[in-house]
């Protein structure tokens, strides 16, 4: 599949409800393969922007059209999820993705595990609640592990999203498990966050606060039968007061119990709550805006990257000079300058190379 | 500070047991100041190759030089230590720099907190077993957070790593909380990685079990006196029957309650077998070289988007970009694209711009 009208044949498909259109493109995005490029700027034309007023109707076509649906301008809402293992977000999260499909919400659920490369099936797998949308052409399901080092996942991430919302979806739930820096990044992608908590963390309250106090939007205890749910809530209460201060919203503490389904309509009305707000003085657009950026940082480099490689500056290239710093014949930072040089130099002789 | 003049007698004094001209260095690498580069390639001429024969003299001059010590062929040795909040990670990292310098020993410590940008002082501060070492030169500690975003601390750890192997430790101990994709990364530029569970984590085993059963050359159970410690191992084991086939070496699991002390002698044992096992064979400097392919690609990377920056590729072009693609105005993919071939162009009109 390389030409562009093959490209816009997938993405015709996949915008017409097609799962297989919509799983293999997918697929080509999540493995960066190089039809990748073009088929998310095919994609791209069919994701919303923040700039239509309220009300206005949405600039893309999609899967979705009902009479007396919620006003999509700024097209799909992107929701991450994150907490660490064992405070039940997989449940959390197919329970939300019901309370969405029962107010006709398309939904797209992206379940993402960076420290697994051998989730694959298994995350889905799992969960029984998620069968009984099988048939369901308003929801897919898709889990992710890692795809290369450093950043490629929350890229990755981001773009799969991007592809689902091109196919029509009005929210998009991306659950991610942990509570790191590739975490993070992930869910700075989303346009809302929720922190999943359990009572009887401990100190774990305490190692989360400075990453996830920032990122977080609305706060969930879940298990909140449990012992100690009031203090958790405290303790988030307290942490917010030393960094609440440059913040112009409070988030909410919502508690629920996810496997009985309890309080999650309240959880529903927090985020109906949260997708207002943000859908307010250009709040969305702001948020979207800064997403964008630190997103094309990162594909500047992957792209500078590319070419350097398709130029030479490949793995063979650089474990023959590991090799040599590792037996201390060669000076590391001399030999990036160096590099860095003749990759320029390289392009230039050749300045079709990579395109 | 600017010229090599300068920076040479840093480094000068930092090598003859200067603690405040190393912590100065340190700092300067911490914060990826100017002067970096130069002082990292002034530095490496002072860290050990792995290319010596077992018995022959270091290459580099240290603080250390005792009779009778074991042979430092192959320069310091890193020791990366890593495992949830509240396992007692910072307790046993004590415990092993009191072994190591019984052993006469010198040590450097590094406390790398991802997920906090606060920790500055506070987790080294809390560490009553380390004041004992404050007036002992053979010894130094230095706690770290984030730099930038994903992949800079990684690299900022393996610099500072650096400049404390140049002013003559024996032994690196770089811990890091958590198990997310950054503390991978920096378990990797360790040459041998401790993995530390406790009794009673359920689930987390399993949660941990792809990335770090792959990156652990010794397991420690602590707080082995508790419930469990039996079904850890027992966990442990099975994770390894199913990952270990392409293994050389089984891992060992070590039981031990640092709080008090016990099964740190054993520890230490583990240790030097591990090291013996890494000197032979070439293995030292295999990893070696793994570790500098992956610390070259990062390096290159992100010195090609420092020229790119300096080019006027920088965050305000990012964001003005950034609008227009949250806005629905501009292809994220096409722009790339034409970004990086202006990045390449106006490095060739100004080649020298940015070096």
């Amino acid at each position: 599949m390389t030409d562009a009208s093959t490209i816009n044949g997938l993405v015709d498909r996949l915008r017409s409800g097609d799962t297989r259109a919509l799983a293999r493109a997918i697929s080509l995005v999540e493995n960066d393969s190089p039809e990748a490029p073009a088929l998310l700027s095919a994609c791209f034309p069919h994701t919303g922007s923040a700039t239509g007023a309220p009300g206005e109707p949405a600039r893309r076509g999609g899967a979705t059209g009902a009479p007396g649906e919620p006003a999509r301008w700024g097209g799909a809402l992107r929701i991450g999820i994150t907490g660490a293992p064992g405070v039940g977000k997989s449940t959390l999260v197919d329970r939300l993705a019901q309370q969405y499909r029962h107010a006709d919400r398309t939904v797209g659920l992206i379940a993402v595990d960076p420290t697994s490369p051998f989730t694959g099936g298994a995350l889905l797998g799992d969960r029984i609640r998620l069968r009984e949308h099988a048939s369901d052409p308003g929801f897919y399901a898709r889990s992710m592990a890692t795809r290369g080092s450093l950043g490629g996942l929350a890229l990755a991430t981001a773009d799969v999203a991007l592809v689902l919302e091109a196919s029509g979806k009005d929210i998009l739930l991306i659950e991610t498990v942990g509570v790191g820096q590739d975490e993070i990044e992930i869910a700075r992608l989303a346009d809302v966050t929720l922190v999943v908590l359990v009572p009887g963390m401990g100190d774990d309250v305490q190692s989360l606060k400075a990453g996830v106090m920032e990122i977080a939007d609305i706060f969930v205890v879940n298990k909140s039968d449990r012992d100690g749910a009031d203090r958790v809530e405290q303790e988030i209460r307290t942490l917010q007061s030393l960094a609440a201060k440059h913040e112009l919203r409070t988030p909410p503490v919502i508690r629920t119990i996810a496997t009985i389904g309890d309080g999650i309509p309240a959880l529903a009305v927090a985020l109906n709550e949260m997708e207002q707000w943000l859908r307010q003085e250009n709040r969305l657009e702001a948020r979207r805006t800064e997403h964008w950026q630190r997103r094309l940082d990162s594909m500047l480099r992957t792209e500078l990257m590319r070419r350097a490689r398709n130029n030479g500056f490949d793995a063979k290239l650089l474990r023959f000079h590991a090799a040599r710093i590792a037996s201390g014949q060669q000076d590391p930072w001399q030999l990036v300058a160096e590099l860095a040089r003749k990759v320029f130099s390289a392009n230039d002789q050749n300045p079709t190379a990579g395109l």
